[in-house]
């Protein structure tokens, strides 16, 4: 039976990436080695590094000042490596507090300096994009989180504010068009739409970058991986090559605006459903809800039993809800097939004939 | 033809191993789904998780007290994390300078406090393990890096020093027995003896770590990620799998006092014919020899092409020495056969027959 795969993060990648990923763990590039036993200066990987780099670069349309890194230790080393690299010495920034991993960003970042959090839904257990205040004038950035992963909610588009911008874009990165121009740092944990876990991206203008005052330790110095070419020490090198070829199914799908249609063609599905059958509702406020994550329970406790027979009946697997929201959150990321949610959509008709 | 893998890292791995990964890739335990595409929270990562902790504990007999993580960001990373959990707000401590990657430690750890260098061997382009000073009275701890990958040289036991120990064991972890005893920490990027590049482990003393007063980021505190059975964030999963299945493949092999036979006989065998062949020269000092990393030159560089022809015909890879020293360099980690070490050393005798 077809496995559907809603999991959350890590989560389902295409087929073909997979099948392309086990060969090169065999025997790379026809080398008789497998891709995890070269040296990851060899020609052989430098040139998937490079092209993994190239192609953020392309599939974003980041502006020529912009350079692409891929690190370690996930958007939770990334939340310091933000600020360390764009918070002065002694400075403030401003965050927006919209979720868990959003909350998160706040904490690591004051250790550096002073933080103002001028928006944050969390009274309402972050079922909304919170209204914001105003950024306080000599903020050396605005952060925010693009989509909370956790809550199902997503800011509509790019937050507009006179501070530049930071953002952890872990789970909608390639999801949606956006202009980076607005960004100083725009970063992600590969384990959602761009690949498997064990790589962050850094996308960031080196023309803003530098310039806090700071003594940064190494491995936090995004100017450091950025002279060495994301090679300052060996990357992460099976996660970065399985995002570089996520990254060229993703062109070869038609880039990430083909990408955005079809989110929102599975969002629309999704939702059509949640709002029309009166055995369910949302947990995401309307004008909040996500394309990636949708977060839904059953009105009636009573009736989980019978729904979750029918949807493991379907096929379908990793539809549980977080422990902060409880239900039901059907992540939709890129590789999910739009076939994957009409089966959901399915099961949740069928509860409603026979329930 | 066989290749024969000298690759300084990353390296070879058990050829058993790669095969059961590339299965992974494709269909984890029979999921239906791939290793990447699981949430690291589903019981089938967990119990790879935990048995990749449990196996390094039983294979280098760590004592009760300690615990064993796995993280990202490589040893650079780890030269600031055993600083930040060891090194007391206001306190030094003492490093031993065998290496470019000891002097690295040096560096990171200067952010952190005040660096006492007990021993160096810059002056002779690191050919040796230095004779050591004094541990200043009051030193936090004693660090060293007990395997020097780019010169070819290994500590031949443990330093004996009044300080508890700190070691990076990058390049030498699982390659010989030691006593955990007199350790606060050990770690040791993946990528040599252990696994694929994306994963680092921590193995430390949860008696001696939280005593620094520092408010410590996140996911620089050993504790935090501990408190979180290493699971603080998303873990990278597929170098972790195959860590895992790498310490498996030791056990089945009889474990460390195993690797070590082997090594010593790989060893000898490579530098009896150093010694022996009129046409080499070792790098490294006698006394301070690795069973890891083999670092020779040809005497005279115009039989250079004549070498390269011979080792290349015979399916050797990855034995040019690193630009900083020069020559050949031969890793003869864990997973190479003792046949490939042979096969290199006819070729350098049949250099001698014929040039």
């Amino acid at each position: 039976m077809k496995i559907h795969n809603f999991s959350a993060g890590p989560c389902i990648l295409p087929e073909t990436v997979l099948n392309e990923a086990a060969q090169a763990v065999s025997n790379f590039n026809n080398l008789g080695l497998s891709l995890v036993e070269i040296s990851h200066r060899s020609p052989d990987f430098v040139a998937v590094m490079e092209e993994a780099r190239s192609l953020v670069k392309e599939l974003l349309h980041l502006p020529d000042r912009f350079d692409v890194l891929f690190l370690q230790g996930g958007a939770s080393l990334g939340f310091l490596t933000a600020a360390y690299n764009f918070l002065p010495e002694g400075g403030r920034a401003a965050y927006i507090d919209s979720g868990t991993w959003a909350n998160k960003a706040v904490k690591e970042a004051k250790h550096l300096g002073g933080i103002d959090v001028i928006g944050s839904s969390k009274a309402s257990n972050y079922n909304e994009i919170p209204d914001l205040g105003a950024v306080p004038n000599g903020s050396a950035y605005l952060h925010y989180t693009s989509n909370n992963t956790i809550f199902g909610t997503q800011f509509s588009g790019t937050p507009q504010a006179e501070a530049p911008l930071i953002a952890d874009m872990s789970s909608d990165i390639f999801s949606r068009e956006f202009d980076a121009n607005p960004y100083h740092l725009i970063y992600a944990g590969a384990q959602k739409n761009m690949g498997p876990a064990g790589t962050v991206m850094y996308a960031f203008d080196t023309e803003a970058v530098g310039k806090t005052g700071r003594s940064i330790p190494s491995y936090l110095d995004l100017q450091v991986h950025a002279s060495k070419d994301s090679m300052f020490n060996t990357p992460s090198v099976f996660p970065v090559y399985v995002t570089m070829l996520t990254l060229r199914w993703i062109k070869s799908m038609g880039g990430v605006k083909a990408m955005e249609e079809r989110n929102a063609r599975k969002a629309a599905l999704i939702y059509g459903e949640i709002d029309r059958n009166d055995l369910f509702e949302g947990h995401a406020a309307g004008n909040s809800r996500s394309t990636m994550n949708a977060t839904f329970r059953l009105k009636e406790d009573t009736k989980a039993a019978a729904f979750d027979t029918l949807w493991k009946e379907a096929g379908i697997s990793g539809i549980k809800g977080h422990r902060s929201v409880g239900g039901y959150r059907a992540s939709m990321y890129n590789a999910l097939p739009e076939e994957s949610v009409q089966v959901l959509v399915d099961a949740m008709q069928e509860l409603e004939r026979t329930a």
